[in-house]
């Protein structure tokens, strides 16, 4: 029920092609996600999209798996559906146990909690947390 | 320019003076945070909100300051400028350094333009990311 | 700080001016706030926002005071710092008490955090929630 | 298509299973929804979410179908189609009306719009509208 | 899985199904989409979207393909499924091409990426933005 | 009141200094807003979404003028009141007119409306409007 067509191989065009392929490639499996395949129908976003990632979540000064956490936590602060059942699997896939999984939860339904709090009471910024 | 008054300690009643108390305790530090002090104003609702803070941001299979960024970056999709504000010290606070908030933003970003193509896009969940 | 100008009464056009008198007409008061000065850039916009306005907040099978709850609630979800300001005002005008708000206070946090457990989770909708 | 497996009261340990029963007890029905399955996974929040929903969604200040209704108004502005329906439902077996309902989405999309305007337009907070 | 019944023209009361009407007859199709059957259990709801819709997004300054694009961008950052559904398909029967639609979706994905920056970092207000 | 220091030319390394100062010739100005000083922290954030921007916003398939406008409707939806400043100011740098602007409003505030109550009846996707 997607707005545009999810892109077979044979339906991508060569620029799509090379992307889906550097995809199986890297995380070394033959599946591609249906994110990937609708983003196909735009080669050049498909790229831009997919390396700017590569970056993003490399690792670095925050491991992978605390990187897939804070996504998945934005993405259901966005209510994506989409991105919370990619996410969450991405995270499993990345080594997030069942409790790492519960204590995510708490957090995102705390903050949730006490944001709407803080906007509905309009709470002026305290001078300390000015940069 | 709170819709509420943000209530002194004179101000406050004894139930709630005990928990703004009880703050200074934990944190050590003289300090309350407007927040509190703008919930103050109901103080069972004050009391619940600090309690179970308490017990969702301690330390367990995930650290502090990973909770505090996962709270961060929902306050960020949220839009809650306070939260945001307050939440980006908290993490300073604990020890996150400027590469770290550097990348953290990164993957806030990164998520919030693939969840919004994968909205626009309206991409079905894939089999496999079901439980 | 507006995007647009605040237009006084000289500035406003007379189709915008009568709905300015209007609002000060059935408010009985001399004071017409920011939003509607804002809108007044656009008359017609304005008056179609203004007479729905009154349509939709009339009482009806819920009273004007409900209705102003449920208005500031879904202001504080959306994160709208101006409507959360301009509609507790309105609340409290209408009689809303302390603990009134207080409640109401807890109930949106309630939501917001139940809220974003359901979406983390992807609850299925239960068949018998559906019409 | 959750992102946790919902789990029977089979499944469920002996203290998801007692805030389980403890719903079925109060609700005076078989029926467990798909929401507490989902959070049994966590018999932590689970009791925590459960028991403070208690508190918050009892008569008070304000009457239950009142606060369902406010609830409901949230989970329309925070896009949650699991807590719209579920909320939906729950305000009919609180008593709500047809006529209730459609009042009740009429201030929910005025609300939107008006937010969506004075976002739009950043109007400055009126200097009468603090606290 | 709507949380109201989709009338059918026999449901429909004479004067919502005066609206339906309309809708064919502006729309010259014979099809009128789930959105107005349900909402045509409110006649006068029913009514006051579709004329003010009429008036909305008739040409005038903008033309109508351009209007459509901007509801769909909105839709989107609302994460409203049936909205971009609904306005991907308008805006492809107003004559959006491929092209358009591609680069529609990247100026969504762009604004999404920088907003959530703008909030992270709570980026002050330039003085020379306001009006 | 960012939470991070706005970086003067001085303040800023040499790798954020060469996308100031791409920014101050390609826009043909001395001025550098805020958002690209509150980013030059992470010269390769900056970097990359400066280099983005340039690609996404270019004139295509959509003039540079209606790309705005979307980038507008999305900043208003997401709430981001930086954005909504700064993309109005670029708006009518590009030619934005009055009126313009004025059905520019009209559309987003209808979008967030019906928006709103789709959400809220849960209104299934038509099957004609699936790709």
């Amino acid at each position: 029920m997607a707005t545009v067509r999810l892109l077979t191989d044979t339906e991508a065009g060569a620029e799509a092609l090379a992307v889906l392929d550097d995809i199986r490639a890297r995380r070394q499996t033959d599946y591609v996600n249906n994110f990937w395949r609708a983003l196909a129908n735009d080669p050049a976003l498909l790229r831009a999209t997919w390396e700017r990632l590569q970056t993003v979540m490399a690792a670095g000064a925050l491991d992978p798996l605390a990187k897939e956490m804070i996504y998945l936590a934005v993405s259901t602060a966005n209510g994506c559906d989409y991105c919370v059942h990619s996410h969450t699997a991405a995270a499993r896939a990345k080594g997030m146990t069942e409790a790492q999984h519960a204590e995510l939860l708490a957090v995102i339904a705390m903050a949730s909690q006490t944001n709407a709090l803080a906007t509905a009471l309009s709470v002026p910024v305290d001078e300390r947390f000015m940069a």
